[in-house]
């Protein structure tokens, strides 16, 4: 059976409905925790399941932050410092990663018990267990006109990565590393791989590579 | 053991190799058929790894496309008709999915056997075997200062869901619709689920809901 929802529909439901599912409908979502420090050197840690690839030469990610309507110490402090960490989830620790989206007043590191590492003097804290761990530097942002969403796009100056998931091809053996990904506002899953399919040509259909 | 790419053995490396890591990095990502028509009514269909949310209130969606270099089919009509569907894909469908990027000539419905679906007078095509098809509308397009990435926005204007994941509270159980999530250029997945995690409050820690 398939349930219909036309726009009317959508908006006279109830708020709660509505934002659970319309954060449901694009599907699976990667899962980052965000590395920061505030110009004090206090350190931040927020989940963020808006982080997407841009562009591999040179390499960029974007990431879309909701209006700031409430205080928003990530952005503050990638603004005021132009650095910041993106880290991947494990199975391990996704539980202290959606803790860090409570409204702390300590770091959301010593809150969670999520230990906080530096490497090669980069001024944004890493998480010492994420088996994929970037260094990012601030681009630049855009406000877009439909809602005041912000959409920031930062450079990746450094990979760090668990050997066991990287591939000789470069591409990532997500199962491996135990990377995390959400659906939602709360769901949590790991990857149960399908496949890896061949470059897509008209004459034959794609097969397992 | 850690493998380290600072920013000059990034940019070094093989381009094929670059490629595949930096589409990976982000960790999983969601998964859509976007179905058009061009103004003769000949249809299109084509997989974006790119598709997020960006609001609830009014309900909408990113989608990134990358720069016009080339022609591209699926941008073209979205902006010559102003309607687009996005439509979630299964296991069992994922390999006729990956076969719709190949250069078609023909439409890719036709050519990989993908069945389209026309509902409520909405003149784009949906995928029949879908458990979660939405109708979209344009609303603005921004390109990328950084790289020519066109940043398309649209509204979502009516959701068709199988009933079976569609949770009382709004919510999609992505599990038992089937929904398939890909990671870098060609490795696809079906989530299996950790949890799902109470709102975050700093008193305590967030127990599985």
């Amino acid at each position: 059976m398939i349930k219909h929802f036309n726009s009317e529909e959508i908006m006279a439901a109830d708020s709660f409905f509505r934002r659970n599912l319309i954060n449901c409908l694009s599907g699976f979502k990667s899962l980052n925790l965000i590395g920061t420090q505030d110009g004090e050197g206090k350190t931040n840690l927020a989940p963020f399941s808006q982080v997407f690839h841009i562009g591999a030469n040179p390499p960029m990610v974007g990431i879309l932050f909701r209006p700031t309507t409430v205080i928003r110490h990530t952005l503050d402090n990638i603004l005021n410092t132009g650095v910041f960490t993106l880290n991947h989830v494990t199975s391990k620790f996704y539980q202290e990663s959606h803790w860090a989206s409570a409204k702390w007043e300590t770091s959301e590191f010593e809150a969670t018990g999520i230990v906080p590492e530096y490497l090669n003097g980069f001024k944004a804290p890493f998480v010492k267990e994420s088996p994929v761990r970037l260094a990012c530097s601030l681009l630049e942002t855009q406000t877009l006109k439909v809602n005041q969403t912000i959409l920031m796009i930062g450079s990746i100056d450094s990979i760090y990565i668990e050997e066991i998931g990287l591939r000789k091809d470069g591409s990532l053996d997500l199962n491996a590393l135990d990377t995390v990904t959400v659906s939602g506002l709360d769901e949590y899953h790991v990857g149960k791989k399908l496949g890896r399919l061949s470059y897509a040509k008209p004459q034959t259909k794609p097969e397992e590579i």
